[in-house]
């Protein structure tokens, strides 16, 4: 793949070229991700090197590694005590991870991350020569060379990819230190945060009640019980929005949204200050905050995003050692239809809420997920997530929803990037597969071409603006 | 979309337009729909109004209206009191409906809905402008001018459409008057009613004992127990059979079949007689009776349909105020392989049997569907349905069904519609679609040319007539 | 399709064909199916008649002509009493089973069913001309001549067919009597046995005692608790390995793997021995043993095949007079996620185990295997299994797993054929499907073409060696 051909990945007829030349220069909208506000603050700030940025950090390549027998350690991750903290003092060596993404290049043959990475290596460094072992260290030295320039600093490049906005995904106890910094030196809030509240509803998870002190110190009010709990949701709610925050995050193994009593939502959370909760006790606490939240997005306009169906850190005995988000989630299925029920029939048909569907169960798109948003005048799908932000699965996506919800109840792309290097080569990858799908559909007799050129903006830069009421 | 192109739909090479204008002209065979019989049966009777029509009566048309927040109101619904009266008393503006559905004519793109109103526009009424907001009342002027005429009453579009056949659905109460009145003025049966008892199973519903009592009426048997309530139903499928009805219709949200004693089910009976049933007994004895009417069809050779999957009026808020039918149906997964194991232990390897499989759970076509009708003598698949009866719906079936089950265990095409005007388009999109897909497998060197040909007449017409024992 | 054209198939440009061209006289590897290891041990074997060998021992035919109403006796099938033993002493005809096969061949039209026959006819027995009711008998007398000839000897054919080694299935408590004279006359193990244990873990199965003494002959152990069952498995799993085995091979309904203690495993065990336990209960102790045989594996090495998700018997009626494997195992869904943790977080890490997962739930493979063969050193991806080895399922699996796994975590190919002469048709389709897939890719820019070739016979040869151990 020495030359990158310009109708690539389309895999249509001229008209599917003709559509993304149409689309390809528009600037990026990326309401969800995990890029680390403070190095947007900070005018110093410079992306970690090629092994930390490629590698280490990113948890689909590490998981692929893995998934052939290397160890998590020579990836550059360091393993933890019983108590979390890193206990390995070992310098990491960047060059040899870099050079352990070389020689197992191979292995990410047909995969998004392998295309990302080479398009990234293109479009953002210059280099079009295929990364292996023998080119790793020359390769290495022009990654490492560039990312030290003032002109890949991380707001460098996002003037250099035009993007025009971008939200980061902050924790309900977050200072919002660095976006208030940003709301100084860039008015406007170009960058935005995200509410998500998951670590404090987790009553059972180990690190519930640090989280629990994060959000009583961020609001500046002590959380003595569920009201007050609510109370303080509610005060970070106000402060991320005054911060230009337009929109939640949660995540949940379930879909359930099985509202409690009052009496029973307070019941559970002091028995949660006092001692422990049992498994289903803490999913019921979870389900009703789903309902909750609902309930507050209705309130204060906040666009509720919902992305369920992990079960987070499948290998235990790793995740002992290395900690979350090193590739060991792993999805199962999910009902939406059952689950949904109690917070849509409460919240769906108001026409202040919002609530953005992600799923990682496929056979749920054209069961449950398209009849929902079909319906609901607040549901609306999101894209591909996760292991389905793919060549193939975003056409899965578009075959299976479109036919029952049109395009106006998609909220169009989200890249959910943990790097800012990452943003052009995702955005693009959307832009090329929607536009190559809606070409074929033209090619069938199944969409006018003209009515096509306005799909393709819609997907590329309308729908998301609309759905994360970014123009609001 | 200003011209239809002739090969629209088929995506193939000529053999695909080759294929297809060999079933193109085909009589229409429609054993499965919801068009009223009285409207065939009364001379001087005359379709809605093209808002009431394409809009209001379609729910297709008005989920996709609330889903992006239309009240239904305004698509020409009535709300009604907790006794379940109209209490609107409102004069529905038809051309305002009509409006509503120009505006957003955009939101259908892409969906079957869209593609069957623009081809019923074109086909049936001569208009291949596209309809818009600026188009619309000159479009509604000239449907509603041709709506008027005598071409236009719902028998002369059977003669103009070529329909051959067309079974109506029928309550298991329904006296079946225009259906006598048929039998007298066009003997034959063109016109054949279909058994649906699901009202008089469903011992939780609030409307069971109307139903029964109209069960009751027809059958001029006093129910007063499970025994007799057996006897009103066969009698009622003697009465139906009379009348030419060669199949029964039952829709379930499980799959269930779990038989229970006479003396148990007698029981749950006698108890909903006097007062109220649990849920999950209702549910119980619908699973229950399923077995039951498979039972009775192999008695009375009545072919049975059963559609699972839909969980009905998932937003009851909205039921209580508009009733059923509104596009408030959504799916939930199907275990068809444990749900129909005791009726098809108990029936399916019975010669005289026959019962034809609905899902809206997709992932079972290959799972669990292919597989069951693959080795039962008495099941057949039925054709994609409700959200499935789409372009790619149709192919996502036979590419999953058909290398397991071949064709000859399919049970052809039904368009399951509630319009006259709808017929024409449903069919030509099966055939078109259908004669595409084969043309590929021909160009793959997986089915010969010659043999296509046949397949294609097949799935056009020779199953659907087999299938549903309309020769015998 | 009286000429079979060379690029049948591959539904790709020429690269397809390219590629095709290149893996398409590769040998044979065959690690997984079910040839009756006493046809190679023996040089006098000949096959079965041509009746037999196509139709009545090939379910998948069985099934098909039974779904459509044949009696399974028609199909050269005995019914058994009540003991199992066969009470038809008919000498079956098989010329007229054959012609029974011939006068439904349109039944089989866009099945893999239908496929490998064609195929087998013309690249094995040199016959083009289609298989018909006129056709039937010519056909027959010229397969029936050719199957008597040395030249059509089971041996002869591996020969012909380049297949360089080959696995049989062999219960645990299997003499191995031919592997033990295949290891004298033909040594390099190109023949190898593959323990399966099920029957003698399923306590709850009619033939359970029987199958317990087959092992303590065999092992020459005798078993009269747990502890002295699992040292009679370790016993067969080494005898196995001396005679070449590489592998085990299991099959469940469930994923389950839950371990018990030693002392509930033993509690079970003995209540089956003096009585009879539950359904829940012998579900229990196979969920168990799977996690048993996991360690087994990590101590001697061979690799685990996991075959999950068939209900068996789902008809019973009929497998009380047939018996099993008469076409009538149905899929049910499978929850892999949760099912594996038990056996992964204990064995999933190791490096000296491998599991390679097959699966009748298509969408679990996008959902969950490809996530856990993405992530767990040991996890690998089987082929498409039983329904799903057929032109398009074979895409299905390409196109849903390979996005989060890359190629390197597949197992490449098994035929799981239970005829010699099935073996050509059923490789030479998947290395066709496989390069026309791989060039799909090749033109949308998703993969270099020199990387393509690479893959290809990594798909058609290399993966499936080394999954498989077979160079060890």
């Amino acid at each position: 793949m020495a030359d990158l051909k310009e109708g690539r990945y389309i895999e249509s007829s001229a008209v599917g070229v003709d559509l993304y030349q149409g689309v390809a220069e528009l600037p990026i909208v990326s309401p969800h991700g995990h890029i680390d506000a403070r190095l947007l603050a900070e005018p110093a700030a410079r992306l970690d090197p090629p092994g930390r940025l490629f590698v280490t950090t990113d948890h689909y390549v590490v998981r692929m590694l893995h998934s052939q027998g290397v160890p998590l350690e020579r990836a550059g991750l360091l393993s933890r005590d019983a108590d979390g903290r890193d206990v390995d003092d070992r310098v990491v060596d960047d060059h040899a991870v870099w050079q352990l993404l070389a020689d197992n290049a191979h292995l990410f043959a047909l995969t998004p991350t392998g295309l990302w990475l080479r398009e990234t290596l293109a479009t953002v460094f210059g280099i079009e020569e295929p990364l292996g072992p023998h080119t790793a260290e020359a390769i290495y030295v022009r990654v490492e060379e560039q990312l030290s320039t003032p002109a890949f600093a991380p707001w460098a490049l996002l003037d250099r990819f035009q993007v025009e906005c971008l939200s980061t995904t902050d924790a309900a106890g977050s200072s919002l230190a660095a976006h208030r910094a940003l709301a100084v030196s860039e008015p406007g809030f170009r960058i935005r945060p995200t509410f998500r509240p998951d670590a404090v509803v987790a009553l059972d998870a180990v690190d519930w009640r640090d989280a629990l002190s994060g959000l009583e110190t961020a609001a500046d009010h002590e959380v003595g019980d569920y009201a007050s709990f609510l109370v303080a949701l509610a005060e970070r709610r106000a402060a991320f929005k005054t911060l230009g925050a337009t929109a939640t995050d949660h995540a949940a193994m379930s879909a359930d949204t099985t509202r409690l009593t009052h009496h029973d939502a307070s019941a559970l959370f002091a028995a949660a200050l006092t001692g422990a909760v049992s498994d289903a006790d803490a999913r019921r606490f979870e389900a009703h905050m789903l309902n909750e939240f609902a309930r507050m997005s209705m309130d204060d306009g906040l666009v509720m995003q919902l992305h369920v169906g992990a079960l987070r850190d499948h290998n235990r005995p790793l995740a002992a050692r290395f900690g979350r988000d090193i590739g060991a989630d792993i999805p199962v299925a999910t009902d939406w239809t059952r689950g949904l029920r109690p917070l849509l029939e409460a919240c769906g048909s108001d026409p202040g809420f919002a609530l953005i569907l992600f799923t990682l169960d496929e056979s749920a798109y054209s069961r449950e997920l398209a009849p929902l948003a079909g319906h609901y005048p607040a549901v609306l799908l999101g894209c591909p997530w996760w292991f389905h932000d793919s060549p193939a699965g975003i056409d899965r996506f578009l075959d299976r929803v479109t036919e029952t919800v049109g395009l106006y109840n998609l909220a169009g792309f989200v890249d959910d990037a943990r790097a800012v290097t990452a943003l052009p080569a995702r955005h693009d990858l959307w832009r090329r597969r929607t536009c190559g799908w809606l070409a074929r559909k033209v090619d069938a007799g199944l969409l006018a071409e003209e009515d096509a050129h306005q799909l393709a903006w819609e997907l590329a830069y309308g729908l998301v603006r609309r759905a994360y009421r970014l123009d609001s």
